[in-house]
């Protein structure tokens, strides 16, 4: 099986001053792909620990992929220390790189100043596979087998994650045109509503049954709820994806709705697919999630064909003259109320025209109001049949309850579109 | 120079199925105490793995943390490769730790099994640091010189970040009472409105004339802007602060207002402090950034002290109807244009009655209108003293035009306070 080290490059990793989640991002994709990680390594910006560390990599893996070291400035020494360690004679100039750091940089109205002319020059021992989301070129090394012992191959990536993970499709290209890699066969299906625990109860019977090849894995996600992903590995596709759907089919029967998705996927998409082309539109009134909610259906490309606007209604005053919330509402039942909540729905509703609607009023922290505790969230949906309003409690972390409370009201959004356009 | 090595322990990393904040968090940690992170590893669930890289990685460091595979299941083979590693003759028991984890379980109302007392078995090379927050004990293997050719300590912690975490203010103790540490001094500052190169390329006299024993690192960010950060290692720690507080002067007179913090930050908190006590007031009008302006500014703890709300105004409709912009505005300029981004403007702070207001109107793609070109912004800043807009261009690709229009569009507005605050 094709091995494969990922390597990230820079001190600020070593130092704690970011989290690394290209080596996540990269191992699962190529993972995905059926090229099993076999370690990852974090070096920081020095010439000799990068290639050393790589060398060691080098020499008991097939594949190593670096990331990050490849920028403009003085501090990115890593082409330098790749140039080293693949014995290159001088750099070259790289005519499609250089060409797409025009394009990025007249885009934007800057000079192509030399550091990012620079940019374009590789050692000319490696090929090039051409960034177009960035200016750093993504080299390719290939040592042949009497170098480490046995064929390998280094990926040079930049260390942006957005540039790194773009640049992963064309690397597991390359790496299946170069190495033997095996099928994998995987499916995902979404759920959200459900505690991880309490999943893993009810479905344990069924993940019990399962044939001793399909892996079951738990991918929980605070915005997405739980992927439930099956792998078979090896084997023939067609064949495998059959049994795949039995097992999924036996699944579904036991979570229903809970499902959101039979890929990979998230609530906001899950919307966007029922309101689709229905001409029915959607709006939004937000507290506590403070514009997230907005933000998460408007990252949906084409959100426009049907999203008409939301209100952020921090203040009172916003939620009284913007949304129309009746003031006596607010005295009687407070705030953060299921009856603040269903009048912010029907607020949004009627100011901007839309066919849906979903509201949040709660306390994300750390402060509370002396009245709910912090993490209580009221949620009201909205539609042509009536309005509905839910409670949820969750911790004191403000920035987790934000996420929480904006991926529960999406899911309760979800399922209320998904009810009335069944009726 | 102490150094450390981090190495995480488990398959669940390596393919990608959860993300390793462990090393993060230990690393930061490390370094604040003035222990210097050389490099990080992850090695999966794999005995000859686990032996071979803890000893390359003892080799060339002073100090080795491993966090993971101590579980009580199964797959949890670390502590037997520890005791391979160490040449351990058997196992011990540690009292210490076997009364803790029958307090931990009797809490839960749970049986003591075999499993679980297995735990409080150690290796009979090791010593013990006990694990009040688990049932996993702390086990610290010391080798003498004679071993890997300098004094070197192996600390074996749980995986479980909670108890990982919880494990390390010991580790640091320990760590200190038999290496030396030096003292590490940080310094980093928030530079927002310059591309990296051209930031580079200003600082760059100011760079070459660093002492040599200041380090610079550039650390961009399409939402922060790009982040410089001095370091110096050894020495006294006063002294050096001194030393680098008198290169950031330096490099403050050339960056000026550039320079939006003098500690690691983010625009949202700068205009958050900029705001905060004052009674001054803020608003926004979001089209193509729907939502995600108000949910930045919203994630700083206490926003609600000065932030009114914000309209998100997807549709033509919620623009000219909630935001009273002039429908002969848009026709006559179109949606993107520094004059609707005006009125945008004007028309939240007026529905709000806020002082300040910040306004987006753009395309962030991947669908243009057929006049401007996806990736152009159109943003608007709003108060006291009147308004003013601004047109910037990016690139093709959403999810990145959303973030980064509204970190510019925050950076315009903190700039606008700035100078009406000035005035």
């Amino acid at each position: 099986m094709t091995k494969a080290s990922v390597c990230t490059i820079g001190d600020e990793i070593l130092i704690g001053q970011i989290l690394d989640t290209n080596s996540y991002r990269i191992s699962s994709a190529l993972n995905e792909a059926g090229i099993r990680v076999n370690r990852m390594v974090s070096i920081g910006d020095d010439g000799e620990a990068i290639i050393n560390s790589l060398r060691n990599e080098l020499k008991t893996n097939d594949i190593v992929i670096s990331t990050g070291g490849l920028g403009p400035t003085k501090d990115d020494i890593t082409k330098a220390a790749l140039a080293t360690l693949s014995g290159s004679k001088g750099y070259v100039e790289n005519a499609v790189q250089l060409e797409i750091i025009h394009r990025i940089l007249y885009s934007r109205g800057l000079d192509v100043l030399d550091v990012n002319r620079a940019q374009a020059l590789v050692p000319d021992t490696c090929e090039v596979i051409p960034n177009h989301l960035g200016t750093a070129p993504i080299m390719v090394f290939r040592f042949d087998k009497d170098v480490f012992g046995h064929p390998a191959t280094l990926y040079a990536l930049p260390g942006v994650p957005y540039e790194a993970l773009g640049a992963v499709p064309a690397v597991i290209d390359d790496i299946k045109a170069h190495f033997p890699v095996d099928d994998i066969c995987h499916r995902s299906i979404m759920v959200y509503g459900m505690a991880e625990s309490a999943l893993s109860k009810l479905i344990e019977p069924w993940e019990d049954s399962l044939p001793k090849d399909i892996h079951l894995a738990y991918l929980p996600n605070q915005l997405t709820g739980v992927r439930l992903r099956l792998s078979v590995y090896g084997g023939d596709r067609e064949s495998e994806e059959r049994r795949i759907s039995a097992e999924l089919d036996r699944l579904s029967a036991i979570l229903g709705d809970n499902i959101y998705s039979y890929t990979d996927d998230n609530l906001q998409n899950a919307i966007g697919r029922l309101l689709k082309g229905t001409g029915k539109t959607l709006s939004a009134a937000e507290s506590c999630t403070g514009g997230r909610i907005a933000s998460l259906i408007t990252s949906v490309p084409g959100a426009s064909g049907y999203f008409l606007g939301s209100v952020t209604s921090y203040a009172v005053s916003v939620k009284e003259n913007v949304l129309g919330v009746n003031p006596d509402t607010i005295r009687e039942k407070g705030v953060v109320s299921q009856e603040v909540a269903a009048e912010m729905a029907e607020g949004v509703r009627r100011l901007t025209g839309s066919t849906y609607s979903v509201s949040t009023t709660g306390l994300a922290g750390p402060q509370g109001d002396g009245v709910n505790r912090v993490g209580t969230v009221c949620i009201g949906v909205s539609g042509p049949t009536g309005t509905k309003t839910f409670t949820r409690n969750y911790q004191n972390d403000r920035e987790r309850n934000i996420e929480r409370f904006s991926a529960t009201a999406l899911d309760f959004l979800r399922r209320f579109i998904e009810s009335e356009l069944s009726c």
